[in-house]
């Protein structure tokens, strides 16, 4: 029985997790280019002694993705697990309570770097799908594939996926990277919102002036810049580029009351802040404009003299990042592109404006009534006792999307950290109790998802 | 005679006036602090040397002052004249064709650090008064002040001037620090623009937000500050803060015309800086925007990721340095007051704002129907047998309104620089008939304003 599997070896997995937490496998800096080899030959040790077979450490140019597989039967559907071994780095080392690299526990809390993200997270796969080969509960074939390069970009796993479409076939991703709401809140995000990322340069008079001499005459480049970007949202803090908005996926009412269950406090959300109060779009809840609504924001904007105290300048030109989240169906090309015609247009003509796109990122959603989903909501209920809330996410993570893009297959966010986490930060931890629901949630997944995909064919 | 005098001694002017400027008394670089003691020198004993009596160096907390007087008759007029022997750095040196610290003439032009400010300008004086004294022309009572920290913002002058009112009391104050049009078109600048200058900052949320988890719930101080800036004017190029242009001085249709001589060439104007359009208040010509007319420039703006590439931050805070140039007869420190209250009326609840001033300058104005302004048009009349057209300078020059404040009297600009002399650049040069041009119309103010001072008396 798998939860007698479970409580005989609780001690030894987290044992197990400590010592990859131990290792200090920070992906940017390469200093811990042996640790982060260290890190890949320790998972693919620990797959291959759970059962799975072919586990292997796979180089690219960046740092080795970790394979290994488990196909008991090709008519049965298979689900590709994806995790990441790399880690944010630890500084600033001193605000750390205790060292990020040496795991504590306090107050039924793992502290320590990459407790959560993402080793804390996808070990819970490695583990509980060692428990379902030993007892012989694996319902369905299994590939996991673990990264070492999430926290840079993931740079090179497009490459590997790419080249290794047909090794990774599979029906469904399953990703523990995200959090749920509360421990006695389960939820299952069902999107991200993708980005269009423009740098924008908006060019006046060929040098910097004199304010004095020129000021009122020769039109200010920051000035015209704020004007350009303040004319972008309307009073209703709706964007204003024309076609901005007519690919977004409008929710049903259905949809936005699923989404609505998720607990909110407006005092609270305020408070945490230090927010005298909340603005956006019209008509919508802060979570809901937080999610399933697209934004526009200055990430940041630079000209003139910027220094200690007054410099009388008129400078020659300002700039601007600006990142436009992106929801389903909206496509970040289409959008830059929709941006920067925009922008040209309301251009003054004493000034020349100049838009260099930066990375973009397609949204995501994975249907709530698909299979996978079902299954994962079912997971959850058999496990926790309790429904799984679907939620949408804010930011991005690309892979996804590249996911879908290579493979054709939908991902199944099925995180279990907390916003408390403190994940990029110091002292980032992972609750002991989320570590072991998960591993015990993990399995029900396959078991749900193998009856559904039965229940399809047989259908 | 004057002119037999200047046509006698014009070679050896010339030569003092090199042996000046071969002393690199640049006052912003300590190194260089012997060089401006050996210039205060140098000074003292010209005037010395010139007839004029107590020649004297004053030490001041910075530089020193020199100062030398020359009282015939305490029923006549005192006129006062003020100028710098500091000059700007001439970094960089290998911009220069030749020296800046060896004076060369090419094309009939003095090139030298200070040729024009104001060595060659304030040097003419001494010279002049040095011609006066020897034929017998002085007609009035003389006082010379050359200050060594204009290049520094004249730090410690305000405190020199308040503990020497009574040695420096007079009844006009003449300064050679500016231009004339062009040598075929001679202008006196009768007024200067004053100055406010704050900074602002936007706080928004209590620390930088992902922009991906907070964006579109939480409004962005950057782009709040782009708004709220936007504001600040309307589509006609005005000023929006209530009361802005209450007390600003309208010129009578007869005053802009006369300033309206001055020739401008808005081709020509684009040419030069580079522009495909001008744009400014409406109802203004480019040349009254940049000199009769109030502004609100941005000369800074800074917030959030400025780095390379792309970074998804929603900043906690967005700043910027805004400056407005004041016309008579708006006061620096109620205009500051009335923008604070503007800025902080127009924030939305979700921002907190701050607005701390910087410094300030009164504008400046010499009436053109003045006794002292008539004698300076009547002196340009004799000596270049035209009319000076009025101008009125876009910049401040902060110490006529600390004269002016201190010891009630007038300025009058009467410079003699071109657009071309390239002060604070590399190249900086004067012309030879600029030089001794103004040497040869110096006395001839003294005599108009002798004479004009007397008329009022009589009448």
């Amino acid at each position: 029985m798998l939860s007698t599997y479970f409580a005989e070896h609780k001690e030894r997995f987290l044992a197990e997790l400590f010592e990859l937490l131990r290792i200090p496998s920070v992906s940017a800096d390469s200093k811990f280019k042996p640790d982060m080899l260290r890190a890949a030959e320790f998972i693919k040790e620990k797959l291959a002694t759970a059962g799975l077979d072919n586990a292997e450490i796979h180089e690219t140019e960046g740092h080795p993705v970790v394979y290994a597989e488990k196909l008991i039967d090709d008519t049965l559907p298979t689900v590709l697990v994806y995790g990441h071994y790399d880690v944010q780095p630890a500084d600033p080392y001193e605000l750390w309570n205790t060292p990020p690299f040496e795991p504590t526990i306090r107050n039924e809390r793992i502290y320590a770097r990459g407790s959560c993200d993402d080793k804390g997270q996808f070990y819970m796969h490695v583990k509980a799908l060692e428990a379902m080969l030993a007892t012989g509960n694996l319902p369905c074939n299994v590939k996991v594939m673990i990264e070492g390069e999430e926290e840079t970009g993931s740079e090179h796993l497009g490459k590997f996926v790419t080249d290794n479409r047909e090794k990774l076939k599979c029906d469904v991703i399953l990703i523990s990277d995200t959090s749920i709401i509360a421990n006695d809140v389960p939820s299952i995000e069902a999107g991200l919102r993708g980005l269009s990322y423009v740098e924008v340069q908006v060019v006046g008079p060929n040098r910097d002036l004199h304010s004095g001499v020129y000021g009122g005459a020769v039109q200010n480049p920051l000035n015209v810049l704020c004007q350009m970007i303040a004319s972008l949202h309307d009073d209703k803090g709706r964007i204003t580029i024309p076609g901005f908005y007519d690919k977004v996926d409008e929710l049903s009412a259905d949809e936005r009351a699923a989404l609505a269950e998720a607990p909110f406090d407006e005092e609270e959300y305020k408070r945490d802040l230090g927010l005298n109060a909340v603005f956006g779009e019209e008509g919508y809840s802060a979570t809901e404009r937080a999610s399933i609504r697209p934004t526009l924001d200055l990430n940041g904007i630079w000209g003139g003299y910027t220094g200690e105290g007054a410099k009388t300048v008129l400078p020659s030109k300002a700039q601007a990042k600006i990142s436009m989240r992106l929801v389903p169906n909206q496509d970040p090309d289409e959008i830059t592109e929709l941006f920067t015609q925009h922008f040209k247009s309301i251009a003054p003509p004493t000034v020349t404006v100049t838009v260099t796109p930066h990375h973009g990122g397609q949204p995501y959603v994975t249907p709530t009534d698909s299979v996978e989903f079902e299954a994962a909501r079912r997971a959850f209920r058999e496990a926790w006792g309790k429904d799984a809330i679907p939620t949408r996410g804010g930011g991005s993570i690309p892979i996804v999307a590249l996911f879908e893009k290579e493979l054709g297959v939908k991902s199944i966010l099925m995180g279990f950290g907390l916003d408390i986490d403190a994940l990029h930060s110091p002292n980032e931890s992972y609750g002991l109790f989320n570590f072991y629901k998960g591993i015990e949630t993990i399995p029900y997944f396959y078991k749900h998802y193998a009856e559904l995909k039965q229940t399809v064919v047989d259908a």
